[in-house]
């Protein structure tokens, strides 16, 4: 597989003299209906709102087929090492479902079999505390789940948990409260853990080395605080249960009631579908719905697959999304969900695109020239519309849009009010956005006047549901990956990140003559 | 008083020509300690890691000394027309305190006797309903405040809940629970209200206009939900209290418990410290919790007042801001705050700072041509270590950083685990991070080479109260306004957010023929 920098691509240089088309200009209703690409779970994304032309589609297409952006995910899928700074497989899309029908083996073991013996024991323990078979220490049923976690352990399950509430009331389907402690302020654990009734909770403790610092901070607190518990009876370590890798000092902890498997091939913001994410989510909602999520993100998965940027909507989203950050040269993307259900979700992607493809070298550790990963940030709309909505529409820069919005809410508990339902003035709100961002307005009053020529892109369907859910979730991730291919990263690892994990141990071990770190720890400390 | 653009000042000038100096050149122990500026409320405000050298420093005060930029805000506090836009004066300061001593007149009354006079009423109000004088309909104590509101009525309201939860708890105080329902997705409404114990609950509906119509829609859903209650003898609308102005369509509305007043002279973005915030927080901690924010914010108003950069905290912060997005080129700042209890507060600050600066215009309303508000975004301390701080490390673009952190937590309940508290362990990340992005670190491998020079500032205080937070607040909104007037915008309207109230109405009307929206509603509607 031919691995090269985008500035050393024919198709970059191609797309550099594109004459440049704008929105105003290209937007039409016969494109609206031609730009709509299939996604997963029912799902479509529609880009006629980018300012693509025809000739810089075409030009977009012969970079996709230069790079084989298609051939490096199968690659991916096929079990090649494309963690290249951990020299590592990545595997999370074998979480979901085998795409390419092709085993995949690493430290001797088919990690199909793998994830899908994880998957059953989550199927069997997740019933059994569902249905009171098993029982906290002092034998009442378990009623509350609360993850332990920070980053990637965090950030997509929380997201997914309050993407789904409203979907599993409004269908009748059984819940377990879910509850999150991830920063290592003391704060956070203190609001969730006046909440619960510990005889009823679960904690689940999320960290695939077993050995991240605030998650273990956590995890002692909440061991403290019940071990001072006046309960009679309560047994701490068995209100609680680990995901984590085979290899980490947590597998080995059995004072533990339970442990489920992850491993190093499916990175923490990827891991959604994993144990990480499908522990609580089962717990929570049942394995059924679990799965549903799953076979949404695996049929955007096979989707995916599609070399024809037409026909493949992550990898047509990556492109444009290149295009806007390299050719344009706009520095951020916003997520706009039309969905409260969704609050969360531009957090996850925030973390997901940022920590991704935030990069300086390429693949194979060298520096690159030209600008990767954009600021990714989001509220759900109508709410953004009161708020931050002006710079994007009258702002010095241009930020890319990128709207998401459902036919249906989710708790389907809507009332009628000056004529029309809450649910399609949400959506009105929707369209009347894309076509102000898009078109402007002219007006003698420079301060009335709307430039317009904000691009955005529009993913909709008809239903927030696990299985649309787990399709939006494959989606960015895949989008994610083909843009780190356009650009020759190493999308699977995070460097960045180590600096400040070392500073912080000097300056917990007094700073070992520092004197700028003594100095801050001073004012701080 | 001088109001001319940027680009015509002498000061932007001789900026443009300042030799720059790296941060790492800059940052030493020495100028942590002087580069450190007294804030209301006890906080400080430290600028040592900005590349900022003394001559650019002396520059700025050029600048800021040219454009009579604290004159300014001593001509707005005495009532003048700072909205120009909407031809409105500018007087939320007043609603904490009288700066300047003068009396500010409008609508044929004294601006400070007006607000003062609500300010007295809802203390009497909070007073009866947290004692239990005032009950609901069917004769039980409120025990939660639900609000009503979007934009400004919301996310000011709702991050200074979400900042004093913990500080109430750990400080013994009385608390009734505050729960907000904002967006006209009806599942907002639907998650939030089959929590609530309907006769215990006090609804607050805010809208200055009372014209809002994802605030209406959404009191019309609460109305009828409470309408098909089967509870006996509850009187909806007894269970609702207006925040409005005293012209608007709600203010007439005597079916409502009461009603409480802002006027057109508190822009929603910066309504935190009149009714608009004073009620919900005055129900839910007391009055006196409201009044010691109100006291925290009015200090570090007048200390907005020096003419100094090196004594005026919100001014430097302003001028500094100013520099990275018109000198150095960066276009987005992220808001980090090391306290769980500030997970809301960059939210807030988005809406503050985008909305009053993202414009292209200026105060007279003719086009500009210099970049004026960035993209801000941000989520708390430990958190996005683990998430966007990869790209914010080693990303292609600049990002500069506005760190708060705090030496004790709210709550009081902290452990030792291997051999430190978890606010040391905190704090710690937080000057490690400001050390790491500062200064970088070598590597003979690019990928964990660091090139630091990643500009931040420092808000730190002993701990989150009521005054520092007030005081936090106050820096943030005088910090907005002083970069309006260095790009000499009004800040004060948002012309950029009509076009989309327009086109929404003609979606819900039917397009009227307009086939760009009707193309979209198909996808949708």
């Amino acid at each position: 597989m031919n691995y090269i920098d985008l500035d050393r691509t024919e198709g970059y240089k191609a797309l550099i003299g594109t004459g440049k088309c704008t929105v105003q200009e290209l937007l039409s209703p016969e494109r609206i209906r031609n730009c709509d690409i299939r996604l997963g779970g029912g799902l479509r994304y529609n880009w006629a709102a980018m300012p693509i032309s025809g000739d810089a589609a075409a030009k977009l297409q012969a970079l996709a087929d230069e790079e084989d952006l298609a051939g490096k995910y199968r690659e991916l899928l096929s079990g090649a090492m494309m963690n290249t700074g951990e020299k590592r497989l990545v595997l999370h899309h074998l979480t979901r479902g085998n795409v390419l029908g092709v085993k995949v083996e690493a430290d001797g073991e088919d990690k199909e079999a793998f994830y899908s013996g994880e998957l059953e024991r989550i199927r069997e323990f997740s019933a059994a505390v569902r249905d009171g078979r098993i029982k906290g220490s002092t034998g009442k049923e378990i009623t509350t789940v609360c993850q332990i976690g920070i980053g990637g352990s965090d950030l997509g399950p929380r997201a997914l948990y309050l993407a789904l509430r409203g979907w599993a009331e409004g269908s009748g389907v059984k819940q377990l409260r879910g509850e999150f402690i991830s920063n290592v302020d003391p704060d956070d654990a203190a609001a969730v853990i006046r909440n619960l009734d510990f005889e009823r909770t679960l904690f689940i403790l999320v960290s695939k080395s077993g050995t991240t610092q605030e998650t273990l901070t956590n995890r002692d607190l909440v061991l403290e605080t019940l071990r001072k518990s006046p309960i009679k009876g309560l047994v701490p370590s068995k209100h609680m249960i680990a995901v984590t890798s085979k290899t980490s000092p947590l597998a080995k902890d059995d004072s533990m009631l339970a442990a489920f498997f992850m491993d190093d091939y499916i990175g923490g913001r990827y891991s959604s579908t994993s144990a990480v994410g499908g522990v609580v989510l089962s717990l929570c909602f049942g394995f059924d719905t679990f799965r549903a999520l799953l076979d949404g993100a695996h049929e955007e998965d096979r989707l995916s697959l599609e070399s024809s940027i037409t026909e493949n909507g992550a990898l047509m989203d990556a492109l444009i999304g290149f295009y806007l950050r390299n050719i344009m040269g706009y520095p951020a993307t916003a997520i706009l969900p039309y969905s409260q259900a969704l609050s969360r979700f531009p957090a996850h992607l925030q973390q997901l695109d940022m920590e991704s493809n935030g990069k300086h070298v390429n693949r194979n550790g060298e520096k690159i020239s030209y600008p990767t990963g954009p600021v990714i940030f989001g509220e759900p709309g109508t709410n953004g519309q009161h708020s931050f909505y002006q710079l994007l529409h009258q702002g010095s820069d241009i930020i890319p849009l990128q709207f998401i919005g459902f036919r249906e809410c989710q708790y389907g508990e809507d009332i009628e009010t000056a004529g029309s339902y809450s649910q399609t003035k949400l959506n009105a709100n929707l369209i009347a956005q894309i076509a102000a961002f898009a078109r402007g307005k002219d007006d003698s009053n420079p301060n009335k006047e709307f430039d317009g020529n904000r691009p955005s892109s529009l993913i909709y369907g008809d239903r927030l549901t696990p299985s649309s859910l787990g399709a939006l979730l494959s989606h960015f991730e895949n989008k994610v990956m083909f843009q780190g291919f356009i650009w020759n990263l190493n999308s699977f690892d995070q460097e960045g990140v180590q600096l400040g994990k070392v500073l912080a141990k000097k300056v917990l071990a007094g700073c070992e003559g520092d004197d700028i770190l003594k100095a801050y720890a001073d004012l701080l400390i």
